[in-house]
């Protein structure tokens, strides 16, 4: 059992050197309601209502429920920069509600582009038991609410490219090799022919800050679960095995060597770090990590960073809203305090 | 005393903070001999052992006698690093002679522009104890080899910018606020007019590199040496006064702590430095140390290390002929131990 304090982004996970976590994500709607973009406040309302009344009160219960209305904007930020809820979900709060877990390793979101979108969270490469903790919740679910289903299409969403399986299986990279080989560009034309996607952090039209990136599912209709989870298993495993190729390659060669230890000095003593500058050289540090080259600092403790140090995180941490020169003067004391 | 086995630019001088070292440069030529552009093999012979016979070999004696051409190329590089001989000295070896004294601090370079350049640096801002011990091998030296000496014009030499006094006292400062505001250039115009003049590093024609910058007299003729001495005393004072007010200013503001803070890092991490990087970086450094920011690191450490990090210092250590890039490998690894 994982430390009940811990987030779930705290512990490591198998394949960290080069796979940060794993993502389940099912997009769920519910029989006879119209889908969210048509859907009226009192139907909105009947849905949290619904959703919230599956967890019975009087039972200890796995998760919080939240109105996301009750979220400053900050709290809002933070909770997508851990990949909580998405984007497109914290950008009008109103009619929405969240359920978490204590280590927001599951979560649903309920009125988001579908009623509900079920999400489980994993660190490293963890694809089979993100898998059945998501189906776990999915059937629990299905029996008090009754998903909208179709024997020949599948699960129906509102936005036909989840179709079927409403599924969408992610793992989140973190190819610094590849990607400075020029590689990256090349491995997203070959996955999108087998059904796959390569996105930067935070998911479509992102750009790769920090050389992370998500891998993910495209199919959902004609294809099992588990084919899908099979097919992204496969292309992980292969990704992960050509970035450690790439980085053996590197190791031994100075200029490599510097560029790491470089990417220390500076965040271990810079009194103030832009978000951007960070990522860049937290990517460096994590591969110098994962290499073994540095004394007392794993993959793990620049993951947790990678989290801490959003804008959204530093505020929360901080307690109030404050400007970008004020963030970037606690992210770099942050980040010293971690790195020492 | 100082320690026997220290050179003089390892110990610590007044206002150290801003003045690195004091030079006190005299020259000289014997009476009845042709200035060295004209002398024959024989009579630069003739110059040398008349030099070295004037320190006769039964007495213990304050210098150790070596004919330029005993020296490798890296090692009279690295003397031209430590401001032992000048470059102009550096670049023909055969048919000179230079008599040093263990701690380096007296030198004396025979067949430069001059028969002789007795040479006297300090630590820190100190003319009057250089004056003096010049002064003192001066009259040594004249009593036995009778330097050529006008009643009206002074001391003769070969170029007529040294006629009369033949003393050049120059002062190195470490000028980093003050070049950040724009100021040094302006600052030489002004004392240009005083008689004074500033340059860089190495002296004519040298860039400043580093913020380091070299103020000396430029007026030989005409005026006493105790006036030279007490007019580049008072300039100088006032520009020591003049980067205080200006590091000062500095203090407190974290973008500068961040740019001396990185300097630090980069310093401290770096794997491969080339010799350009390393002053910027320690020019950064130095200015922090003498605010007390830095623990454990002071103006002496950074001092030290701008001469041991020369090309010539590298190799001399290495006991080898060293390419750029093996230079830097193993200056990046000396700066780190020094700074540890």
């Amino acid at each position: 059992m994982a430390d009940k304090n811990k987030k779930w982004y705290q512990n490591s996970g198998a394949d960290g050197d080069v796979v940060i976590s794993t993502r389940i994500r099912l997009a769920r709607d519910l029989a006879h309601l119209p889908f969210p973009a048509r859907m009226t406040a009192e139907q909105r309302e009947e849905i949290i209502n619904r959703v919230f009344g599956a967890f019975p009160e009087a039972q200890p219960c796995a998760f919080e429920r939240h109105r996301m209305s009750e979220f400053s904007p900050r709290a809002i930020l933070s909770m997508v920069e851990r990949h909580l809820i998405s984007r497109e979900f914290a950008r009008d709060p109103s009619g929405e509600a969240l359920l978490v877990t204590a280590d927001e390793g599951v979560s649903i979101m309920v009125g988001e582009e579908d009623h509900l979108r079920i999400q489980v969270m994993r660190p490293g490469f963890d694809l089979d038991s993100a898998w059945q903790e998501a189906t776990c919740w999915d059937d629990y679910l299905d029996t008090r609410l009754h998903f909208a289903f179709d024997e020949r299409l599948g699960y129906l969403t509102q936005c036909p490219t989840n179709l079927g399986t409403g599924m969408r299986a992610s793992v989140m990279l973190h190819l610094p090799a590849l990607q400075e080989k020029g590689i990256v560009q090349q491995l997203a034309v070959t996955v999108s022919k087998l059904g796959l996607t390569i996105r930067g952090l935070y998911g479509e039209g992102s750009k790769p800050e920090g050389a992370l990136y998500q891998i993910s599912n495209q199919v959902t209709l004609g294809i099992t679960e588990q084919e899908a989870i099979d097919n992204l298993r496969g292309i992980v495993s292969q990704i992960v095995r050509e970035e450690r190729t790439c980085r053996e390659a590197l190791r031994g060669s100075v200029a490599f060597e510097d560029r790491v230890f470089r990417a220390l000095g500076l965040l271990q003593n810079a009194r103030l770090l832009t978000s951007s500058e960070f990522m860049s050289l937290a990517s460096q540090v994590r591969m110098g990590a994962a290499l073994n080259m540095l004394e007392g600092i794993t993959p793990d403790t620049v993951d947790a960073l990678l989290i801490d140090a959003g804008a959204g995180a530093i505020m929360e941490a901080a307690g109030e809203d404050l400007d970008p020169a004020q963030r970037d003067l606690r992210r770099a004391q942050l980040v010293r305090e971690r790195l020492r």
